[in-house]
């Protein structure tokens, strides 16, 4: 048997070992490890796609781990076997925050029913969502079927997430006044439910308020989804409430688009992104392996160094005479 | 004369009206536009690379705006003449934040050496930052000379940032305790000096006491510049506390790469990437536009929606398809 085929076996056997060692594959940059990663994408296609892909948004601080660790166990509970996976642009850089994420998420990490995979610490831009895109096929294939992907901050990572995910969850916390403060336009239009979180009986008035304040601004927004308000709740993830309602509403939604027909709009735009970015990344690859090109390309890329030449038209030029040379 | 050198010959004198124009032009994804661009961008290349490039970041609320008016309003003082741009990734959903934009820096805005535009909604990834970068050499050649570039919340918008700009400030907040929850080791890496803002009588102890925090965090972090510990300074933009210090300390750091040979390096390496993304993009949009593959391309982007086939497999055997048709 291939590698591939002892890999595809050992995921559809649910053997976290095995899938953890696919996940790697797929971060990869290597070349030889790139084309096993396409022969086990191809073949473990047929058993992807069944799962409910969650985004779990929300700045930092705002208790997302806690908020995946009881939501996900809640998830087991219903029956779930739940996959958490991370988007992390900044261990773009290095890998992992200060604080220690080893006491992150303590149960769920113990749970057999459920797989938690940090960040890939891969440098590109559209690389972490494209490896997280492929873990989370890899995850539907050995059998999770509820699939939470935690992003940080405010900004491009929430539309990394919002192009591999179903549905988007944003956490809020509440404060005094100003809540609105910080909150993009762009993230609120991302967002299908928001959940309040860190609410207790002191500030649950407090919270309210918030709540009110956000329906008001989301008024003024288009809707994301067709047939679907964006729901705001409110809860407390440490303390297990609101956490049963957070779950029930999210599959609402999920059913929602599933009927809807939305789903299948959305999943098959998602995969025509993947197919673009691979398309430039291969068509780069072929072009600079050729050996026609590669001495070439070697010398642009020092001159492109020199400050003293614009980039795109440089590239521009380059290409130029590639694509006329080929004819 | 040709339009791009009506719109060099206005850049040049220091036209607003014709640097707005190029930036538009920059910015836009058409065909036609892209063509005038790189002729203008190859054309101001040698009037580029005078400027001090700063990037901006922090939290939501963190005082960004505020900050870069009192910032700019002091670099002016100086002498410069200053620009601020901005890469705000959520607006590539939609533009601008709830709350109004127009009451922000509103000194600057109507200050005659000072050029505000804010950030492009261009939807991809990439495409901003490369937006940006040609924005900030289009205000370089109109001869602003202190450029800001402002990003938000925490993630990749600050690789982005980091990727065309010389100096990294990183605004924080100061409270009680937990000072370096959500602070990810990537950002701490990619900083040169952080001002902790909204710094008054009252809570300069815990001030000094998140200074005292974050120098003990930097201490384990590997040094990004040679011959520069990240510096730490308190202040208030909104009192206008710190601020002259904040400004020498950035021109300290800036004269320290330029002398130490940093600057021209890092660059280089900028250049370089910005010519990588320019290659990937018009390899894909030459080959495309060749009347042999249009046709099977736009099949295969119809079938790529199937959410039953792997992308990078199916981006993989039609690149071999094209890149074996030409030998």
């Amino acid at each position: 048997m291939s590698t591939e085929q002892i890999m595809l076996q050992g995921i559809l056997n649910g053997e976290r070992r095995w899938l953890s060692k696919a996940i790697t594959l797929v971060e990869s940059k290597k070349q030889e490890h790139r084309d096993q990663a396409d022969i086990l994408l191809s073949r473990i296609i047929p058993y992807t796609g069944k799962s409910m892909r969650v985004g779990v948004t929300g700045v930092p601080g705002a208790g997302k781990s806690t908020l995946i660790e009881t939501l996900g166990l809640y998830a087991i509970s219903q029956g779930k076997k739940v996959a958490v996976l991370a988007i992390d642009p900044s261990s773009a850089v290095n890998k992992g925050s200060i604080l220690g994420d080893k006491t992150r998420m303590e149960h769920l990490a113990h749970h057999p029913m459920a797989f938690i995979r940090p960040s890939p610490s891969s440098g590109h831009l559209g690389g972490v969502a494209n490896a997280t895109f492929e873990a989370m096929l890899l995850c539907e294939a050995a059998g999770y079927d509820y699939i939470l992907i935690e992003t940080v901050g405010v900004g491009q990572s929430e539309i990394l997430v919002s192009e591999i995910t179903d549905v988007f969850l944003f956490l809020k916390l509440t404060g005094a006044g100003d809540e609105l403060q910080g909150i993009k336009r762009g993230i609120m239009e991302m967002v299908d439910v928001i959940f309040i979180n860190k609410i207790n009986e002191e500030n649950l008035k407090t919270g309210r308020n918030t709540c009110a304040e956000l329906l008001r601004a989301l008024q003024f927004l288009p809707q994301k989804t067709m047939g679907w308000k964006t729901e705001i709740l409110l809860g407390s993830a440490l303390e297990n409430t609101g956490i049963e309602e957070l779950y029930h509403t999210l599959d609402r939604f999920f059913q929602h688009i599933k009927t809807s027909g939305q789903l299948e709009l959305h999943r098959g735009k998602q995969s025509e992104k993947r197919f673009l970015h691979w398309v430039k990344q291969y068509l780069l690859e072929g072009v600079l392996s050729h050996p026609k090109y590669h001495g070439i390309f070697q010398e642009k890329l020092i001159k492109a160094k020199e400050t003293s030449v614009n980039p795109s038209s440089a590239a521009r030029s380059w290409v130029r005479e590639v694509l006329e040379g080929e004819d």
